[in-house]
Order: structure tokens, then C-alpha cells, then sequence
């Protein structure tokens, strides 16, 4: 048996899969804050999984743990989307100590990608050859499979295409640079654009945009050709057989998507080059399975 | 002993390597055009490889083929650089069927990207995780090598950053989009936007904005930003330890990379995220060997 562990911002996802990869627990709960309270929040969802299971005293083979914008030490690069008040590394290696089990720490939208991949996989796309996970949340990044291993990267930050300026004279990052996606087309730039106390402040948006408001159909349009730019540059750069977009903007329902497949049939009409790579055809709205980053998470070990 | 190929617009490079990957014997000579005058200069040049070699009639283990713009014939993708006259799968089959050898081709950048990998390992960088070759030619593209393998994408277009938009309202681009890499950064851009009858349009174009020519100083000063765009991309969405700089526009001297590495430092002074990525370290301003596509050429067949 081996678990995976989605440690998230506000709740913590976590599964345990038999041999065969078929998810047989699950658990759910919220995520404490700092490293004693999120190593116990660990703690009680893996007791969780192993009661589910019947198997209170055994051992998982291996656990992996999906976490927000895990920071690489050597370029010190520390764009957190959530904060969960712990050092990242320190946490796995605590886990690993405590539960004498391997423990492998990834950044979440990595093993959202992983966990894509092992689902398109078991629906039958036997031949997948790769595929990005694009996550629109409180950030924007992507984590990219190819030939069922995790592209990491020099440094672990493949894929984070948040911080590459596609709006000239856009609005300024949180990065330091103006125009980025994160910054057009995030719940970031949604939160610094069109400041809301509305429940769900992207829905706020779109009913503004609808209702004739400049200011918000441009920040909507802005969102709105960030993403599709976002699916273009995966499909360009990588040539990823699937882009899956995921994330918690991607939850508002059927019209995001909506407009930003119109967005791109609407590239594809103008550039016989775009249409060649059939783009609208590569992209799969909404992650295929649920907890898709606990899931991944749990088959860490053998996709790195 | 193997062989590599570099079957260029104007001119074929040629090169023999030992077993040990060491150049025995280099070749070169004009291109000619179409499928019977290309298939001819290979054997030209092949037969000029063995007879240095003193093995006349020996036959090579197996013969590596770079070319421009390789089609992809599932997606129809058709953006040749420089047009060859032919359909470059006839050409490996063909060269195959005649000489008896494995017979691999594959675009000249990316051939381009595996040279420069084998080049550099040679140089001692043996932990060499990853690198990409920026071809700023006639047009602009990359070639991506992981640990050894060339990163081909599900349909062989990965790399292709040079049809990402990434200046918002900027020229037309021949793929039909605008803005693109391509259409600010590459011997095209310039041909388009700067005709000019001298010699090296580039260093033309160069002097005019010296001398205070406006229109010359938005189009030199979109190539600087558009190779810069270029070089970030590739190190924030792949993470790539190196990116070497090549192609025909690079041989300008060392103007052209003062200025990109100006435009480099002054985005990292403004972003604490970019100045971790340590953009400017990464790059190699121009090829690590001579004939560097024919040298990868020669290591296709062990880099995909």
C-alpha cells in the first residue's frame, strides 16, 4: 500500500492505493498551521487511511506529499502560492524519520500532473506520451509529464510559466515583472484587480463583465487570454499530447471554459500554424479524478 | 564510426566521429536542391569522410541527418525555416535503402541541442542536466535536451518557442499570429521590418539605431528584448541549466550579446524571481564547437 498527501492551504486531501493503484481510502481534512500542527494533521489523516483500511499498525511502502510552491534551495526561489508556515524540506524529512517510511516532497501542481497522467492512463490513453497540468488557482503553474516522469527541471521550477510576461504593459506581478499570467490570470490577479468581498470574486467579476462594466470585461478578457495564452505556450513549448486545467478558478463552471475554447478557435482562424496544433482538441477542463494531487503524490517515487 | 549530417539551406556540413565521439574527418560543401541534388551531396560527402578516414569502402554504424524544418506529417506543420525542396522523410528513407545503415534525421536544431550537450559534457560538465540550443536564424526556435535525450514532444515540434506571442500588438508573423518570438527576433524579423540591400542587414539595422534612426531603434531594440524573451522563457518554463545561443544572427560579435545580457540584468534587478534564476549564468553566447548540429546529427540515434 502506499499513501499520497495533497497538504493544502486550507484543507489536506489524502489517499491510500493498493498495489494495483486503485484508491481504497480517503480522508479529508483541514490543514493546520506550522510544522507541528501540519506533521499532526499528517498524523491523524494517515491513522485515518490505515483504520479505513483495517490495517491500523501496518506500514505504508511509501508515502509522497504534494505541497504548495515547494521552494528550491539553491535559487532560493520562494514564490509560495499558499503559505503553510513550515519549511517544506523539513517537513518530509521529519515524516520520514517519525514513520520510517520513504517520504518524497514535490510541489503540488507536480503531483496534480503525476496523478493526471496515471488516471488518462488507466482510462485507456495507454499510449500518452506526455501531458502538462496547468493550475489556475491562487497562482498560476504548470507540472509536465513526459513519458510518465515528472519534468523537474535544473532546479525543480519546470514548468513554472506563472512569471513569463505575455501582456505588454500589463500589470505588475508580485514577482517583480508587469504583465505576467500569474498576474492576468490567477486568483492573485482576480483578488489585486477586482477587489471583491463577493463569496466567489471571479463569479463577481464575470456578472460585472456582463453587465457592461469596462474596467471588469477587461480584467475578465485579461483572465480569459492569460489562460488560453497559458495552454498555447504549453502546447508550443512542450508539444504536450493533453493540457489539464485544473485549479481552483476552473471551478466556477462551464463558461470559463467556454470562452477561452472560443478564444482559441479564434487564434487557431487566424494562424494556419495554430491550427495545425489542434489545441482546443489537446485540453481536458477540470482535473480527470478527484484529490488528482493526493493521488499523484502517491506515485512520486517511481515517476522522478 | 558514425557519421553527422547538416544539411543546411546553402551549404552541408559533414563530420566523422570515432568510437570514442572524438572528429576524425569534416566535410563541406553547397547544398544542393531537391530530393536527387540533396541525396547527392550526401554521397559526395560521405564518400570525402572515408577517404580521409583511409576507409574507402568501409560502411558507417550509423548516419545522423540534420535538416531545417522538419514537417511533422501528422499535425501538417509546415513552417520551414529554409526550404530544402524536399520532403526530408524521403531523404532518410532513401539515404537508408541505398547505403544499407540506419539512417536517422531530425531538425537542425535540435541536432544543434544534442551537439552542444555532447560538447559540453565533453568539457566536463558531466552532471549536465539539461540544456537548450536557441537557434536565432533566418527564424527563431529551440531544441531541449534532458539528461541526455532530446525532448521531442508527442508530435517532434517541442521546443518551437519561436511562435509564442510575447509582444502585445507587435508585427504581423508569418505563422498568421502577431507579436511572436519570430516575427521580433529572427533573420526574418529584421528582413521584414528592415529591408536593406547591405551585406549583413543585422549590423545595418545596428547602425541606423546608432546613428539615432527611431524606426531602426524599435526594431533593434524589439530584437534585444525578443532573444531576452527568448532566453527567459526557456529558463522558466524548462528550467534548463544552459541555453546556448546560436545561429546566424549570433554571428554579429559581441554587440549583440552586450545587449541581451544588458536587457537580462536589468528585468533581474527588477524581479527577485528572475535575479534567483540567475538567468545571464546560464547562457552560452554562441555555438561550443564548430559544426555543432553535424556533431549531434552523429548522436541522434543514442538522444531520442
Amino acid at each position: 500500500m502506499r499513501i499520497g498527501i495533497d497538504v493544502g492551504g486550507t484543507k489536506t486531501e489524502s489517499v491510500a492505493l493498493d498495489d494495483r493503484g486503485v484508491v481504497v481510502a480517503r480522508d479529508e481534512r483541514p490543514t493546520g498551521f506550522g510544522l507541528a500542527e501540519v506533521v499532526a494533521t499528517v498524523h491523524v489523516a494517515l491513522a485515518s487511511l490505515m483504520r479505513q483500511v483495517g490495517a491500523r499498525d501496518a506500514r505504508p511502502a511509501s508515502i509522497g506529499i504534494g505541497v504548495p510552491g515547494l521552494v528550491d534551495r539553491r535559487t532560493g526561489t520562494v514564490l509560495h502560492a499558499v503559505n503553510l508556515g513550515i519549511d517544506e524540506f523539513a517537513l518530509g524529512g521529519e515524516l520520514a524519520r517519525r514513520l520510517g517510511v520513504p517520504v518524497t516532497v514535490e510541489n503540488d501542481v507536480n503531483a496534480a500532473a503525476v496523478g493526471s497522467y496515471r488516471a488518462l492512463v488507466r482510462d485507456g490513453l495507454s499510449g500518452l506520451s506526455s501531458l502538462a497540468f496547468l493550475n489556475v488557482g491562487t497562482g498560476l503553474a504548470a507540472g509536465i509529464v513526459v513519458d510518465g516522469t515528472l519534468l523537474s527541471g535544473s532546479n525543480g521550477t519546470a514548468g513554472e510559466i506563472g512569471h513569463i510576461p505575455v501582456l505588454t504593459g500589463g500589470p505588475r506581478c508580485r514577482c517583480g515583472q508587469s504583465g505576467c499570467l500569474e498576474a492576468v490570470a490567477s486568483g492573485y490577479a482576480v483578488a489585486t484587480r477586482w477587489p471583491s468581498s463577493a463569496e466567489h470574486p471571479l463569479l463577481d467579476l464575470f456578472r460585472a463583465s456582463r453587465q457592461g462594466d469596462p474596467l471588469a470585461e477587461r480584467i475578465a478578457s485579461d483572465l480569459v487570454d492569460g489562460i488560453a495564452a497559458a495552454i498555447r505556450m504549453l502546447v508550443v513549448a512542450f508539444d504536450v499530447e493533453r493540457v489539464i486545467v485544473g485549479g481552483g478558478l476552473t471551478k466556477v463552471g462551464p463558461e470559463l471554459w467556454h470562452s477561452i475554447r472560443r478564444k482559441l478557435d479564434s487564434w487557431a482562424s487566424e494562424s494556419p500554424f495554430l491550427d495545425a496544433l489542434d489545441v482546443p482538441r489537446r485540453v481536458v477542463f477540470g482535473a480527470p479524478i478527484a484529490a488528482v494531487a493526493a493521488v499523484g503524490a502517491a506515485f512520486l517515487q517511481e515517476s522522478s
